[in-house]
């Protein structure tokens, strides 16, 4: 925090937050978020990478543009760059601008999973900031919101990640799940999950009216949910689906509770790990929500349904996946790192 | 077969074919079909019950529309009559067009379960017309085709149990799955499924950009599943919910193969169940058929993958719900039923 | 502005108010922007009328409820009431309300009509609060913005009337037009237009993958666009079509200049008007704004296209009709007429 | 049709027909329609050009493929090849295939406009076949059958251009159209008319929930419909918009009529021009069609409705843009130019 008392505004410290990928649908919408904010002041940063005309750059256009290096960045003032960006960018970007003293928040996967090892086996490439990689600190508030108040480097989740970590953790950690059988994830995204660029498969001729599966078994997301939920190897099943809609994500899970186990435990589990939340709402059993619900919002609405005969349980969880999936998540990490409100500019 | 001699057609009978409920979305199908088929001379059947303006009344004008009795049936010299109407008029209607010597195909779900009790269970009516419900021929062409071949009376399967049981039951009875792991069924279906009828559910504003589960473990189908895949009670579970789309169905089913098996014994399987089928069509290990697949077709596609470390399997199967799902299938049965090539009015 | 100062709020004034029709589309839209705005208690008002389950009810759970009538209304210290009701129910509630000495914006076509004989000519009624008629404002800032300032009853502008009137007035006020010419006005709409009533038109199935005619020189929203923009009856020529999108009205208009007029004249003529307009942009000549531009927001964009050889203009308008030709607006008008900032809560 | 009496198929003709572009959505949809045609065995030609995957290969894979070369056409027995490719692809193939002695169905607008200068003027570049472009029949069956009916190259009209010139023509022709007042057509399209290539612009998170306009005053269909609807230059104004659905055109046509010309004039002018036309539908004034009424089909719809008072007449024309709009017309020509009846394959 030793940067922001140089803003002498008064009553209220503001931040120079820069966003490298503004092009693209995540950094759009982060940008969308910071230009409300009321304690940022957002910058866009080009990155050579970039090519896509910017997304309605009319509402942009008063923002200040510099270059996507850690000299612009720290000749501008910034406390905060965020990189919304593929993951290599990410891993070249970071340790630049943290040594230059500016505070990060990946939304890539660059930094997601902690051992080099898995992120080679899931991502293809050797980690070109290994040593980084323990730093970071998983961007999850619900779970980890005091290593992110204190943290420099916050790695954003994945937007499945999110969602499916939210339904499983409080459920695993009340040791309410019958590991003997298979927990899976049906999951289904609007086609912004894809990122902006020029595609067949999310042209809207050939993704409109239609709905397929995109990824069985494979999915790099999967190695998040085991890092975070609890879930061991094997235990967690995931499939990716690509839904005619810009945007949302709504997972369907599946998994038998232990013997013994209920309505009730399951109510009081959701009960305990986000009576206080503010981003999180869980509905009453048998009622689930929809992508209505939270499309432009950064919620992550739960609902459930039990079958006491096979104890069978259905979770629901949804989420807008550029919202509380990326950059509203990414926002209320910054809120958290520089000691603001955590809903501040995000309700 | 005793009535189509009497048609003195030269080298072709051609029969004479009733639709009641032809405003619906599956009975307006139902009436494209056939009135493109080379043997049926469709007729549109008023009943009662009947409300929605006409669906592209231009297309249908020229038919002939008689009243939606026994005697109206007879009287225009119908061989047999499809009813695309609610189940408490199929149930009606069917004794008393059978007594006058017509052969129905109900597309309802009146005479699809074989057991009253289990028809009382889930519909939650007494069945009006129980003597019937075992002569009833369940119409899933691929498992029943000799019964079919002969029958007079043929209850069409319902949407999601057609997709469900070709991905099933050729597994089931192989011996191929780990029946100690619950067996799930995350289906989604395009907005036609729900019928015609003004509700703000399947509006435009309210199902667009949407997604939403709409049953959860209590779909009426689930026992035409059991009934016809092998599985027994507690061992299937099904989640139905709403694409904003309007045609097409997608379940991706998930269950374990007991310990041994692979993915050649899947392939085997379902090229032994399917190899002849005309309207099954099983792709590679891997690949899996979307919804433009199978739109407009009578073709329910099906695509699998396994993974060996935890011996899970996904299956993902594909149709038009208002073909394959309803429409098509009643005329592949009726098709059957007169002794016609299987595939005629169908490709 | 009597009752204001009772509000003893520090330095800021804080006002309660009410809305009948929350549950439709507008009226929900009227509630999500009052819930965030600074100035604004939210009330929500129910009416016997009121059918339709709410939208997204868990947002909206907090806000107080009280019945449609004046006299709750003042119970309730009720400063303004917004009406989002159909025309005879304004007509009801309005003149009790004023006389209780509550504000009213009214978002129906019952008071935007000035002459009680054209009003009857086009709602096909005899107005039942004649009286009101000619003291209600009408609600279009940019061209009343004075007289809304001082209103205790504004009349909130039709959504296609406020793009053409935007698009028109400037042009005839210059004298730009050619009048010899018709002009045309080519309108679409999404769905939301239509009201939150279940109906087959609006229908998922039958608005989606569609495009149609639903009003061909016959609108009731004609008399308004003459009455505002100058232009004289014959003059001004009016088609609606439905969009299959949810939200967003883009209006292509199409006129001739007088001889000698050009595209400068057009842009000078916007510039005047529009220069200093928080909500109205207008694009460099040949570039148009399309939906994407104003979802979700209360600006009008305008672009337009001049082709020296025929002198043919073509002006392309574009609005959310749920915000800047609905509640937007209506919000808008709240702002002026209680003395704060006009675009408070609207940014 | 000196090739034809070759195939002795007994009492019908079989032909052979060839498809350059079967990869992109005309040509897709052409072989969907040969492919059932009972004259026609269909061919896929593979063109050096093409890159996209094929458009569901599983229905596809049984058609003999061989290279879009004059020589593979000959070898093949190929009577025609139909080229759904871009202009320039068309005017090097075209000469060398007539010369083979091939006949030729020309889906771009390479040979649609009579005059080198004007294709320069709209196209951009100078015709490198231009003793074929008078040569070419230009085939919109409805105006030019006995043309078409002889000839061994056609040129396929424009999709915008099909509906425009079967709306306009008969008016104009009967000399019911104010030549002094311009006549305006204001056209939309589903978004399968861009081609299928990946671009931002179409992409499903751009193009969908989305409306604009992609071409105002200057598309190159414009010439088209001058040259065939009897209108001179700058008496036709077009702004061509894009629609959020992947298939159908609407476009709606403003006009004033003559003085003394009312809707009877209209009706008896669509009357004698299309009373016996299998493929253009008229509906009784003030009806019109919608663009499910075409979807799918080889229709052109027309509606339309006049008012008195200003003698403006609006006329609606629907089609699919694919189908009546590009593959549907192409096969239309086809029967003309061998001789089979002008419906076959496509009711």
């Amino acid at each position: 925090m030793d940067r922001i008392p140089k803003h002498p505004m008064g009553k209220k410290h503001m931040i120079q937050a820069g966003i490298v990928g503004f092009r693209g649908y995540s950094g759009a919408e982060l940008f969308r978020i910071l230009a409300r904010h009321p304690r940022v002041t957002a910058w866009r940063m080009e990155h050579r990478a970039d090519a896509a005309p910017e997304l309605q750059p009319r509402h942009q256009k008063t923002a200040p543009t510099i270059m996507a290096t850690p000299e612009a960045a720290v000749e501008a003032g910034l406390d905060v760059v965020f990189l919304a960006t593929p993951h290599d960018v990410s891993m070249e970007l970071t340790p630049a601008l943290l040594e230059a003293g500016i505070r990060v928040v990946d939304l890539s996967g660059a930094f997601r999973l902690r051992e080099p090892e898995i992120h080679k086996r899931w991502y293809g490439d050797d980690h070109s900031a290994q040593e980084l990689l323990r730093n970071a600190v998983y961007g999850l508030p619900e779970f980890y919101r005091e290593r992110i108040s204190g943290a420099r480097f916050v790695s954003n989740p994945g937007c499945y990640p999110t969602a499916a970590n939210l339904a499983l953790r409080p459920l695993v950690q009340s040791g309410l799940v019958d590991r003997s059988v298979p927990v899976v994830c049906d999951a289904k995204s609007g086609v912004s999950g894809a990122g902006r660029k020029a595609s067949l498969k999310t042209s809207f001729c050939e993704a409109g009216d239609n709905f397929s599966v995109y990824s069985a078994f494979g999915h790099r997301h999967v190695p998040e949910v085991l890092q975070n939920s609890g879930l061991e190897e094997n235990e967690f099943h995931f499939v990716a689906q690509l839904l005619p809609t810009p945007r949302g994500i709504l997972e369907t899970i599946y998994l038998r509770l232990r013997e013994g186990a209920g309505k009730g435990d399951v109510l009081a589990a959701y009960d305990e790990a986000y009576r206080s939340e503010p981003f999180v709402r869980v509905y009453d059993p048998g009622q689930f929500p929809d992508l209505h619900a939270v499309q432009h919002t950064n919620f992550c609405d739960i609902g459930f349904k039990f079958e006491e005969a096979s104890r069978m349980l259905v979770v629901v969880a949804v989420e807008d996946n550029l919202v509380k999936g990326a950059a509203g998540q990414a926002v209320q990490n910054m809120n958290l790192m520089f000691g603001f409100a955590e809903t501040e500019g995000l309700l």
